[in-house]
């Protein structure tokens, strides 16, 4: 279980870390000034992918200290989930070169579909590990248990809506996804206070 | 060992991870509707590649499970391994550049050696640890030190012959690239209920 | 605890390893000896963000041994910590490259907001770490606490005025930085001999 | 110390896997065919640099095996052997590249000196740890240490002398390369049949 924990760490902090190679090609080689004004797009979106990997990241890691144990199935889920993970700047570069030009609505979406795949996948490692118990721990904790199940659920709905919402507008799609990474950290600044060993 | 499997863990997520990149480089500056689009090998090819060097870090999860021991020959053939792990991501791109072109059989070629090569050093690090059991831990379990046997041998041989048919037909081949994906997932899917501690 | 070392761990080896693609991407295709030579401020740029780095995971790993609990608070702010180091490669590039033509004030601006504001993030950490110990661990060291205490605040003043410098000249802003890189090794050579099993 | 060990081994697996980079670059969009064979060097030098920066990986391995401590100036001297390690995917492409062409001696010298520089910090790392068993353990073991001081002396002398013959003839100093990590894996092969359980 520590060795698919170093691995999943590893596909997380690899692709958080690579968001950064997008930002680098909007800079070309002359005159930076006006180019680092105008790439402001770039620095959002990067910004807006590196917190949701992220608080992905840290979910994972709280879903992980309720499993006491693993099989074959809970690791090509998670698998799974990491291939979206690691697609993840992917659309991140798109979105901030496209946002501004008629692509826009294209960017927006295959962002939003990224993301609401990771969502489902994270649906599909919890409740996988969750259902009768099959994987949790034998002290796993109740509330904890049923605090995810309870939040993870909507997630992958409320990612597909926002990526809809695209059809319409994909400023608003955009602004969704924001203000959805936004709501992430609020969430953990305001209750996240409670300390544990692990 | 634990560093060897930390230092292994690394190179396959890294090697995953790697894989946007060649999926990112289909997509130009303009007009990226229709590039989405025609990209769509490259959504393959990269879902097969992630999903089968993820099962790939799974079986060698497995292999380091039964292991008790090591020495400089074990970690050399280890080496040997992620070597060719990590050069995955080349001929993934060149797959999901040229299926439908010209250089089709070249890149199916490229892909079917990498791999077949690949398979050849999974068996030569198992075969290495396992023969009269010399790195083998004292508890090891003889049924999956022996299901490890019995699954390796016909591995390399399965991806040579799906390679060779690329002189017949690359799309064949690298249809039969996807069906081996198909078929590790399936397979981990129907039988891989069995949890384990570790 | 452990995997969120890990994940910070990825982060900082992923940040500084791709500083290498700045020095990659200076040295073209043809007579490269004159380019090799040329390109001597990416040499400089690449080691003194390297060490820079290097010293930053240098001190997060003396953060963490003081540290005996952590909340979602904290993995949150360390999360920011990372996304600022994660930005590092590209106002390397950006400097490199521009500090001998007309960008080189924007290039100098950009590395130096990204120092500051890491140098921020470090703060955020450890003050809410250490602020009324609590997350610290029950035998803290007290004279490490304060050591640190008493080196973090001043850093990020000492990076923001090196990057005002910029204002004035940007190559005296860059010798700063160098400075600053030069005078952290110098530190930890002359007083870093106090050794410790972690 | 274990922290600095995962750190390490993220650096080196970062390493050793962007080497594909350098190969990838080599192969265009169209007619793959030719372009494949006409690769070739890049193979070789994916495959030597790979294994080069695998065997220090190995070499590093066992210098912390006989580690019981650390401090801040072992860290720092750590990080500049990684600055090294992580400066070799830049001339191994240059030096797979350029080998056949009027750039080959520039080359053959930016790769000989970055592994003599490695060699150097290698000897720093080590002899810093070991003079007067400054940060050995307790029971570390007099042959092991006695083998590493012996074989770690040359290296940096070797590689420098490999590299100077780049001024006479730069294809023999390539062999040289390839001589060393051919003599690194033939050693290994014939005298690493030792196990340890670390």
């Amino acid at each position: 279980m520590s060795r698919l924990a170093t691995f999943a760490d590893g596909v997380f902090a690899i692709a958080a870390t690579l968001l950064i190679l997008s930002v680098d090609g909007q800079v070309g080689d002359e005159r930076i000034g006006g180019q680092l004004t105008h790439a402001w797009p770039s620095y959002v979106a990067y910004a807006v992918s590196f917190v949701t990997i992220g608080i992905m990241w840290m979910n994972h890691h709280t879903v992980m200290t309720q499993i006491g144990r693993v099989d074959r199935r809970f690791m090509l889920a998670t698998i799974g989930l990491l291939m979206c993970i690691a697609f993840v700047p992917f659309p991140t570069r798109l979105l901030a070169e496209h946002i501004r030009d008629s692509s826009a609505r294209d960017a927006a979406l295959a962002y939003g579909f990224t993301m609401t795949a990771t969502a489902v996948f994270f649906n599909a490692v919890w409740f996988y590990a969750a259902r009768g118990g099959r994987l949790l721990r034998e002290d796993a904790d109740p509330r904890v248990v049923a605090g995810i199940t309870r939040t993870y659920l909507p997630g992958a709905w409320i990612y597909l809506a926002s990526t809809l919402v695209a059809f319409a507008s994909s400023t608003a799609s955009a602004l969704l996804y924001l203000a959805l990474a936004a709501l992430y950290v609020f969430e953990s600044s305001l209750f996240g206070g409670k300390a544990s060993a692990d």
